[in-house]
Formats: C-alpha cells, structure tokens, sequence
C-alpha cells in the first residue's frame, strides 16, 4: 500500500522561502543548471513530497547514496534503476526515491552555489514543506583519527571567523554560517547509537582552494614551509576546526536565508596534521560513513511520522 | 607513418614551471582528483607530447571537442571511441589525442584551481614543453550580440579591477591575471579568416557567483532592483567589461606563474542587458563556436610546425 502523507512537525508546517520579488513576475522559470523548469515540468507533481534532500560533491556519490538509502527505507523499485533528474545536463546529478532527494553539487562555493539556488527555487515552485536538508561529504581532519565524522557546529573562514562574505554589485555582504543545533545534536546522538565510528561536533573551516588555500605543501605552487603550515593549522584547531573543506559557509549562509533546516556531515580523509596527500583506496570505506549516518536520522525520522515501520 | 616530434618554437624550449620545493623531496606524487600518479602511471609516456591543453567547464563538452579536433585533424582512431583517461574519479574527465588534451574542470574558481594545480604537476611530471593552454567557455555577454566569442584581453574582479585575490594561510595575496597577448591577437585573426561568428577582445569580469553575484533577478535571492542591475553591467560595461564567467581569473594567475602561454574564449549565450535567463535550445550551436575557433588555431600551428599537413 502506498504510504500516506508524512507530517513530522505539530503546529504550523514550515515552508521553502525565496527572498526575490522578481521571480512572482516571471512567467517560466527555467533551472537551467538542472535542465528543469516551470513551463517543461511539472514541479509540484515531481518534487512535492520531498521531506529530506541531501547533497554531496560528487555524481557517482549521490547516485550511490540513493540506492542505500532505497535499501534502508524498504523503497528499492523492481529493477533498482534510479534515474538522473538531471538527464540532459550534466552540471549537476539528481535523484530521487520517496521523500528523498540527492543532488550532486561539484567542488566549491561557487558551484554548490549555483546547485542550491536552483535547489531552493525548485523546492519553492512544488510547494515543499518541513524540508531538512544536509551535506554529506569528505574533508581533511584536525586532530582527528582518520574516518572520524564531523558533524559541523559552525563553517568558518580561512581566517577562522564565522561568516561567509559574498560580492553583489561589487560590494561585500556578510551572511551568517548558522546551522541547525538540534539536528547537529540529534546527528551526534544517532552515531552513538549506531557505534560504528567516531563522531564529533566542531568547527569547518571553508576555503577557496584545496591546495595553497588549505596549507598544503604539494601544489603546484607553495611558498611556505612546513612550519608556517603546522601554525597555521594549529591556529586552526585552537579556534575550535576540526575539518576543512570548500562548501559548508555558502551552504549554510543560503539555508538559513531560506528557512532548510541544514546539517554538514564530512567524514575526514586524513589528519592534516599528519600529512596532505589523499589515497582514493582508503576513501571507499570512510565515504560511506556520513551516508549510514543520514539514512539512519531519515529512518528514524520516518518511523515517527508513521511513513515508515521498521 | 608516424608524425614527427614537433618544434613550435625557434630556440630553447619552455617547459612547464612548478613553484614548490616540497615537490622533489616526495616519492610520488598522487593527483587525487584525476585519480592518476607517478607511482601508478607513466606519465611522460601518456602526455610527455602534450602541445595544447583545451579546457572547459562540461565533461560531456570536453569529450565533444575531443571528437570534433580529431576530425579536424584526420587523427579519429578506428572506433571513434575517447576513454576517458580520469575514470575510476568523477571529478574531473580527461581525453587525448595526438598533441592535444582535453579536460573539464567544473563550475567556479576553486573547481577549476583543484584542476590546475594536479594539471600543472602533471605536465611537469610529463616533461611537457612549449605548451599552450586555451579554456574553451559559455558566458554573459555585455552589449553584444548572443553568440558572439569574446577572447579575454585581461580578467577583472566583481569591482572591474585586474587581479586575482587569493587566501592562503590566512592572509591575501594578489596575482596578475596577464594572459597571452599575441594568442589573443592570433585567435582574433584566424576568426576573421573563418567568417562564421563575431568575435571581439574585451575584458571577462570573472566572479564567484551566478545569480547575485552577476546582477541576476532571477535567484532564489535577490535584494535590488532591475535598475541597480543595469547600472552595474553600465559600469562594467564602461570599464572595458564585455563577457561575465567564473573561472578566468585563477586560470590566468596559475598560468602566468607556470609559464603557460593561455587564452580564453568564450562564447556569449545571452545579453545580459536584455536578460538573466537561459536557454538549452539556442546554447548547443553556440557553444561549438569556441571549439571551431581552438581547433583552427591549433591546426594552422601543427601545419606550420610540419607535424600535419592539410
């Protein structure tokens, strides 16, 4: 039997906002990164139900993502074939089983910026309510044995401060990186539940580059030494950073302006500390892991609203 | 038969410049996001003839432009087939043939700075000299007709000045975004010869934003009016500015410092005076004029070096 609508939250049910008075006056509106639109789809019909929507950089991770969690759910279609949204442009990846959605968003502020401000009109147009979305994704570590999961309290900047500042008409806009305390904390309770691996709460420091940007002595260029290194990054950790990654600020910054409730969950693939070079071999097993982690809170999300019975 | 080694230059070769002593105390050297390495690949037998280095945005792109220059050149293997030399990551595709390699780098600033710094490395890694680099773009166009190609004189900031402001450790640092005068020249000239599109020299206003941080209405945020847009593209436009992207400023920095002769060309979908939105239909013509333009130029060169003949 088909489930019934989900509701997860008593009272007044809480709604996708866009802040842009221009768009009531368009008559399409086409996503164009996502090669979807309001005069070519039905919006509300496709994407109506989502309740959870989680986004990662890479395409083959997000495709994974969406068959785990089919299996988890009990939502697994006869040919385990789940289809790309996005078919047709390949910017972006898209999937989508139930009440969740995965999107693929690239390396970056600039290009998850693009992904969430067409993610965000998109949940606008169908309607979406009570949306909780979150990054699952990887990230150097501070500190922390390698694999460790860092459920992000705050993004902060390279200089360690808690905003994310954005050009528009070629002045400088402060946003705020507030994310969600109580999913943060519900997270970290759900790893200890499960104790398969190590999770903690801490800062994520976002930059512009993954080379010279994050410290590391094997770019292309590097003008430091291993000293300035380690002090900078010690600077890092004193702060409270725990992981280091390219997405958390903006993505913060563009929840909270419109209202998703959001979580950042990386797993760290190395101790910066220890070193700065990465080995694909390793990744397979820790990537996993912020993935167990979200499909359990979906779980048991959805076994309290009724949607799901385990 | 086979061709030849090919001299492009008169007199001592240039080779391809890393800035970082920490290079040559490390056994090997794994480019993570190209899921290659010294340890694991022959890399100056795989690129070590590497002459023209194409990049741009889309994978799929890429792997078109790879097709169309083998054509182009009467170097189509028997199948047609291009693997993609990345497989195994889906970061970033990468294809070959002859002298020219093709590689997609993602949307934005720190996507495209990932791609360099392991594409720098690995033409050093390869011994590659006299190599010219080309990204091959869709962008905004300024007081221009749609589907006319800019060729980039200098990349400028969201404040129309010509540099590229980087973190690293903490602190800023400025690089000169100087490209290849003479290839733009060059590209210019054999567009004339060509007749098919328009093509002009301007500035690229290169930013980390798409929807807010390029004046659009049509983001999920937006807090200014249609008349404070049209003054900013006015000024920019005044300032010399006459096609918007987000990835010209750190390649023109990153290619100025390892010695690379690069140009970009880009193609404008859209005037950006008239309108924000864009679409499918009319991008798929325009987005091959770049990719005629590159391919001319690099054929007129392999005919003068006497590696092809016509």
């Amino acid at each position: 039997s088909k489930p019934g609508p989900i509701f997860l939250c008593v009272g007044v049910e809480s709604t996708v906002y866009v802040h842009n008075p221009h768009l009531d006056g368009m008559k399409k509106d086409n996503l164009y990164h996502f090669n979807l639109g309001t005069s070519t789809h039905d919006l509300p019909a496709m994407f109506g139900d989502v309740k959870f929507v989680c986004v990662g950089g890479s395409p083959s991770r997000m495709k994974s993502f969406i068959e785990y969690i089919a299996g988890e759910l009990g939502l697994e279609n006869a040919k385990s074939e789940y289809p790309n949204i996005c078919a047709g442009s390949d910017r972006f990846a898209m999937y989508k089983i139930g009440p969740v959605l995965s999107v693929s968003h690239g390396m970056g502020i600039p290009s998850i910026a693009i992904m969430l401000h067409e993610l965000i009109k998109l949940l606008h147009h169908a309607h979406c309510t009570d949306v909780t979305i979150i990054r699952i994704g990887t990230s150097g570590g501070l500190g922390l044995e390698p694999g460790t999961v860092v459920v992000t309290k705050q993004p902060v900047d390279a200089t360690f401060l808690p905003w994310f500042k954005q050009i528009i008409l070629g002045k400088t806009v402060v946003r705020s990186t507030d994310l969600d305390e109580g999913l943060a904390e519900e997270l970290l309770q759900y790893s200890n539940e499960l104790g398969q691996f190590n999770t903690v709460i801490g800062n994520t420091m976002c930059t512009l580059d993954f080379y010279e940007g994050q410290a590391r002595l094997d770019g292309a260029f590097c003008s430091y030494t291993e000293k300035d290194k380690q002090e900078y990054l010690t600077k890092a950790y004193e702060s409270g950073v725990r992981n280091i990654e390219m997405e958390s600020s903006v993505f913060a910054a563009m929840c909270k302006l419109s209202g998703l409730k959001a979580a950042v969950v990386c797993v760290t693939l190395l101790d910066r500390q220890k070193g700065d070079q990465l080995n694909s071999e390793i990744l397979q097993t820790y990537e996993q892991r912020p993935q167990i982690l979200v499909s359990h809170l979906i779980k048991k999300r959805l076994q309290a609203s009724g949607y799901y019975k385990s």
